[in-house]
């Protein structure tokens, strides 16, 4: 985890809802570097003996940042779940879209997102989102894409579908707002996780359910994804890709439902914690 | 200009095509934090200085590199010349198409561009990039860009056709991959460019010129496209936008001419230098 304020937090390794150890004096941050020179490997030692010797702090209420820092670049894979096509009124696509979104949206999980001015249709999207562990590129197999993954994390894609389908043709356009990319509060390594392909996924908006899901209904999985994008750019350690969404986004129901100022978003995958954000005005 | 071997340039200032004057000492790169800190301001009177007092470099065929570090994100603009958009077969936008390229595609003027493996239609781009010189969100008019803009580049929007048009609907897919930005040799400040709506710009492979515009058929010009980018997204310090490609790309060629191993592309814009690229094979 990285707790703090915007901009300074420090890293830190989660034992429980109430116990962390802090890295600060061994961690510059969880950024390229870190993630590029093994990391997570390095610190998992320097935990344990931490924690067994009772070098160990009490969460008091800190901010809870983005578990990374901002990202080389945040990569998306659209309509990655049979359903939310349907409900998009787009085709099951035959292999991964790729989309991006700006670096800077990236925001601690609890944190206020800001409808952008001029917006009409302010959208949520919960997601696993995935953050590469090396440099990758030409994965000569699927199954070599474990080995790129350094963790998992809860993502809000947060879209306006205006500016990404009505204002000249790419997505990028409506995905890209400041605050629009809420992640968090965990990184989760692999090794916790007995299956990332079994994972329920929610998001309610005011107390309201919108977004059921689980991981097993993606068309392209994680490992599929890494394989994929490594033949088509270079993945930095510590890039961060969304991998879809399931059914339930506010586009999908009859009539659509946007986010208004005031709402509170709350969502959550299975082992990798939940997320609240409250919703606000332009500024 | 930044000089030297890749991830180890030095920044420094080109006094005139033999001499320069070393910043490595002050600068520590020409970065976000450069740009973001008023870097271009603070240098100035240094290099004026510098170069009164016979504080001066020459150049001794050293590598040049990307005139900016990696920046936070490559954003590009499509379809911005109006007889591009007719050889592409694409009618003329009604507002700027964004799409975006992964930042660690920039390379120097003169390295190497390499052939992605499974490409089937490599092709260039000539085309006028613009430096960000400070953090920018929301401009109240088209004239306050005038302030936003650090600086013009050379840059070569090096694309995979096939990747990019026939790959699942989004263009960052075919624009992303390694080496597929050169950017330089310079970056002018705006007061060294007298009108940046009536540059020439032209690209030549293997010695036949296939690409010959100027910036003055552009159909949103700089100060548009900063303006209107800041309402979608928030630009920092650094950030590169490569403003749209005029005619001639291999693309729009009946029939179409794609990029082999071992062709040359020499490329350049007035005032802003010229790229020279040696096309290599898949790794």
């Amino acid at each position: 985890m990285r707790i703090g304020a915007p901009g300074a937090e420090k890293p830190v390794a989660r034992l429980d809802d109430e116990t962390y150890v802090d890295l600060s004096d061994v961690v510059g941050d969880f950024d390229e570097a870190f993630f590029g020179s093994g990391g997570p490997d390095r610190i998992r030692a320097l935990v344990a003996e931490r924690a067994a010797g009772g070098q160990v702090s009490r969460f008091a209420g800190e901010r809870i940042g983005a578990p990374i820092a901002r990202p080389h670049q945040i990569l998306c894979i659209g309509l990655n779940y049979r359903d939310h096509a349907a409900e998009a009124g787009m085709p099951v696509p035959d292999e991964p879209i790729l989309f991006t979104k700006s670096p800077n949206t990236l925001i601690g999980p609890d944190d206020d997102v800001r409808i952008p001015r001029g917006s009409t249709k302010p959208d949520w999207e919960v997601e696993l989102g995935v953050v590469i562990g090396r440099r990758t590129s030409y994965l000569d197999s699927v199954e070599e894409a474990r080995d790129a993954i350094a963790g998992y994390v809860v993502v809000n894609d947060v879209s306006e579908r205006a500016f990404q389908l009505e204002r000249g043709g790419q997505w990028a356009k409506g995905k890209s707002a400041e605050t629009f990319n809420p992640a968090g509060p965990w990184l989760v390594t692999p090794d916790e996780i007995p299956d990332v392909l079994g994972l329920d996924m929610w998001l309610d908006v005011n107390g309201v359910r919108r977004q059921t899901g689980n991981t097993k209904t993606m068309i392209f999985d994680p490992y599929v994804i890494v394989h994929y994008l490594s033949q088509f750019l270079v993945l930095e350690p510590g890039d961060l890709i969304n991998t879809g969404t399931p059914p339930g986004v506010g586009m999908g129901f009859t009539p659509p439902v946007w986010l208004q100022p005031g709402d509170v978003m709350e969502l959550g995958i299975t082992g990798l914690g939940s997320q609240r954000q409250h919703v606000l005005a332009p500024r």
